[in-house]
């Protein structure tokens, strides 16, 4: 149980364990449902248009009255009247006739296309057709977007600002989407104190409470950070004990020495129905990482070392929040940016390393856009400037020892 | 002043119009901060860390007095104490000296190395080092993140999760970031009702005014949907005029006709100091936009048509907003996805092309990752859809007239 596992193998698990636990759904106004994942497919309730409109400013008429009208024998048909924004057409189009029509202006029964200004005449009461329509030409047909009873959103689905657009469109204005899952966040360790207090000799500031809430955050989770724990087993356990009755999921980061690693260990398996279900990963930084549940709620013991607890965060804590809130635990496709290494690393094999590296842009060659170039970082993997000077970090996977100078990289953005 | 500009000079000339518009600074809680943009750089008011600490559980040594030691002939040290977390160290190391350390332990002065745990050995009051330690071996030195006075964040850097961390060690509790420019945002158009409204026949429901709110909120800035005004000249300046005063930027979307156009454009010119700098991009979707000022306030005027309305905002209302709240109008990087277009294209020429796609995986070559194709989404550009099954886009440029299957190419996900 406590062999070192690969991210894989450790992702498998937390997904495997966290199966069906999905946070509570509720009803939210669509304004804000940027982010929010659907709780329930959206089917359109209507057609979307709900009528043909225009796409020009022109005139609606019948395509076979068009059919070898040219500029020296246009089609001569009745101005039968005009279509205003927001009106219902004054009557239906006969054979012949043509109304006038505004871009975004609903078709009149019987007509099929629109002809555009200035392919048009108009002389007294008939207007001269330049150029044959098309059928359905310069229109969008009633449902053309979506036809009535059809799909729209998925379950599952995280609403962007084109969603709410169709939300909108739609006249729907609440809809139900998972709760944000509630995270309790602790640090722990005798050395920390709280950002707001002067530390005394051999003490430093917390990091991890606030930077760990801005990650939560970001992975639509509500952050709540609980204060500092002292590395002790009972004051622990009561720690856990508390906050797995208000949260969803318990982050706790710290105790990075081999006694501090084993309190948290040894507290998660007292708690009731508590154990840890692995610990360690096969990964620079991030090594340090410690998984339980108690009563079916996930515990992440995280490193005290931030950038380690960061990386943890990113691998294992992000894809459980995905999860609890009903997305996929990993996204279909991730951005990326690609980049030419700029010096040989070396790396030990046998686990992944996470590179974080500044992006430059390489010499321009003839014109062509300059390929960027990834320079690591330098400092140890304790170092927390190295995620700050850092644009972003690339892996070197478990099976590859070093990395040669100009060896085309994926650049992942902070 | 009515030709149609390439995106990049629509771009150039807005970002020359905003020179050095920034909005106001004001100060907030690092708990609030995240995607802020720093008003002032920052500077390490002390080192981080404070002092010299152990990165792994072991003894502090002088490293020279374990130059040499082996398995066979380990160096013997006199155990001076234990060094608590927390703690100062009870006192400091003489030559021939060590003290136990855990990981995060303050070194003692007189020490320069940390020897881990596994190659020493407690005899009574004596230490056997099997080991030699390299100078400033498993330590990190005081200031190594940062020292004291150096910088830590520029200003008009957007501040991101491990940048709170550092903020968090220094003990900065605040600090001093642009204001998030404040948006209003109307709707224009005869044809047009509120979301919540039922629509009657040639009526259609808004559907502008809370996706660019949505899209509004994504850059930082702070919506506010202003509601519905007729395509009237009197009215529209009323209410520009009102909203100029409450906003620092104000967007108006609809008037796609000629007619309703010529409104938008003559109400902005009539306003006090206002002025239409240019109208039209050589773009699709996306044509129609138009860019003014009023009082050195800048107002956007986008399509009624959606796509287009949310294409005008990505190239020209975001990078405004990026330099209103104090940072560069384009990101330095931009992340994409690397995909093969699984279809030939072609395009006029002589315009972007902004063609939205879905993305799958293609045949797996050999049991490398497979290569992801991108597949254009069906339908006109008017159709809200493309955008909602749309996975991101790719920009086929103005000298391009067409593109072949299999051409590779950058997809932005939405």
């Amino acid at each position: 149980m406590l062999t070192v596992l690969t991210v894989k193998e450790a992702q498998e698990r937390i997904i495997a364990s966290l199966n069906d636990t999905r946070t509570e759904k509720e009803n939210i106004p669509v304004t804000d449902s940027l982010g929010r994942v659907t709780a329930r497919e959206i089917v359109a309730t209507e057609a979307v248009p709900p009528f043909a409109r225009a796409t020009m400013d022109g005139f609606a008429v019948r395509s076979s009255d068009t059919f070898g009208a040219s500029e020296s024998i246009p089609s001569l048909l009745t101005l039968k009247g005009h279509i205003l924004m927001g009106k219902e057409p004054p009557g239906s189009l006969g054979t012949g006739e043509a109304m006038s029509i505004p871009t975004g202006g609903m078709l009149p029964p019987g007509s099929d296309s629109v002809v555009m200004l200035e392919y048009c005449e108009v002389l007294g009461n008939q207007v001269a057709v330049y150029r044959p329509a098309a059928p359905l030409e310069n229109i969008v047909r009633e449902g053309e977007d979506f036809q009535e009873g059809s799909l729209v959103l998925p379950a599952g689905h995280m609403i962007r600002f084109q969603d709410i657009g169709i939300l909108s469109a739609l006249g729907i204005m609440e809809l139900e989407v998972y709760a944000r899952p509630r995270v309790g966040i602790f640090s722990t360790g005798d050395e920390i104190v709280s950002p707001s207090e002067q530390p005394k000799p051999g003490q430093i500031r917390d990091i991890n409470g606030f930077a760990l809430s801005a990650q939560v955050l970001e992975s639509g989770g509500e952050p709540q950070y609980c204060g500092i724990i002292a590395d002790e087993k009972e004051g622990l356990k009561r720690g856990l004990l508390t906050s797995l009755e208000r949260y969803d999921i318990v982050l706790i980061s710290g105790g990075s020495s081999v006694g501090a690693r084993d309190v948290a260990v040894e507290a998660i398996n007292e708690l009731p129905g508590g154990e840890v279900l692995f610990h360690g990963v096969s990964m620079k930084p991030g090594k340090p990482f410690i998984f339980g549940l108690s009563g079916g709620k996930p515990i992440f013991g995280l490193s005290g070392n931030p950038v380690s607890a960061m990386f943890s965060f990113i691998l294992f804590v992000r894809p459980a929040l995905r999860l609890m809130q009903g997305l996929s635990a990993f996204p279909a496709f991730s951005p990326y940016v690609e980049a030419f290494l700029d010096t040989n690393l070396s790396s030990p094999g046998g686990r992944e390393d996470y590179v974080r590296v500044t992006l430059h842009e390489g010499p321009s060659t003839s014109g062509k856009e300059a390929p960027l170039r990834a320079r690591p970082v330098f400092g140890g993997s304790s170092l927390l400037s190295t995620m700050v000077k850092g644009d972003g970090y690339f892996v070197i996977p478990r099976d590859v020892e070093g990395m040669l100078e100009g060896s085309k990289i994926k650049v992942f953005l902070f």
